[in-house]
């Protein structure tokens, strides 16, 4: 297919490091620069986003991906869309797939199903709440591993590490703890060059945003 | 492969409705059951768990699946394992296969995200906990999908139903509120045969492993 992709995300969102630089378009773009698919950006609106798209995307969020004829939502299932279009995101041999696809999920709903919730009761006033020995305990197994390796699967980069480095740059953003590989592993895959360049294009999008807002 | 997949539980848990039928190599029986995959059940211990296997699973969790040479964890990457190998689960076109997985990730990381933590802060002495209304928001989001159409994705049984049953299930049972859809959903998908047999099997594990503690 040589058609673009196109990734959809909000026209704007309020200005402050969260929630500009963590929306999950920059999952899609990013994974879209490490494989070199051209994509363009489209938007829907910030205002009325919770029940406006939701023929699009049920549950009133983004990102959502169209690939030609594919349409489809979930940041994760959209980069294992992305991951099956190109090698440079996952191995194509059996064990490399299975390695690949099972750090993904385990960012998903082993890591993210405790620091999302954990980061939402924090900013929401509860910072000692009941899920902090599980989010605790979830970053102590995460350095064990990241100790004894360079790359979550496959002895490789994959998309298994641009999701896991996302997953955990935004959970350690207000945790406590020494977690220098952690830190080092966060440091090492947000150096990636596709990464810097989602990030800074991400980042003026919603600046762009600002000055159209203040011409209105 | 003629092998036989080798599916990976705890061997023993304690007694009660929940944790026994909801212990998630219940998934895994469940898929290898509707897409008639021969496999069999090994264990690992129940005492030491969060410790003794975590070369095999980082977080000390069950279930993982070996199946020839791939041996991979997360209930999810295995159900994405076990739908690439038969069409039961998921569709071969691509835009089936989109619809499939995207549901699949919903399922991990839109729902049990919020209901997992929910529940846990909910047995843990917090039945009004700071994520009940995000919680609520995502059964009213589930509800809307499930009242207008029989099946997830593609038309069809996929293993995107098989996760999304099991997790509303767990998610619903200390609930409130009327969601008529998706209880009319639960029963439907859970009266599959495929999930009967994978479900008294589990139990009948556990009980079988009561008998072995009682003659120690």
């Amino acid at each position: 297919m040589s058609e673009k992709l196109i990734i959809w995300t909000l026209d704007w969102v309020p200005a402050g490091e969260a929630p500009r630089g963590f929306v999950r378009d920059l999952r899609l773009r990013w994974a879209a620069e490490e494989a070199g698919l051209p994509y363009e950006v489209r938007t829907v609106p910030f205002e009325g986003r919770e029940t406006n798209h939701l023929d699009r995307q049920p549950f009133g969020q983004v990102p959502y991906l169209t690939d030609g004829d594919v349409s489809m939502f979930e940041s994760g299932a959209c980069l294992l869309h992305l991951a099956r279009r190109s090698e440079t995101l996952m191995p194509r041999d059996p064990i490399g797939e299975a390695d690949t696809v099972q750090w993904v999920i385990a960012a998903l709903n082993s890591v993210e199903m405790v620091t999302v919730p954990w980061w939402f009761l924090t900013i929401t006033g509860q910072p000692d709440n009941g899920l902090t020995d599980w989010f605790n305990q979830r970053l102590v197994r995460m350095e064990r591993v990241l100790a004894e390796r360079q790359w979550l699967a496959a002895d490789r980069f994959t998309v298994a590490d641009l999701l896991m480095a996302d997953v955990l740059r935004v959970g350690l953003v207000r945790a406590h703890g020494e977690r220098p590989a952690t830190e080092a592993y966060i440091k090492r895959i947000t150096s990636r060059p596709a990464f810097r360049k989602a990030h800074a294009d991400q980042m003026a999008h919603f600046e762009a945003a600002d000055r159209m807002r203040s011409q209105r």
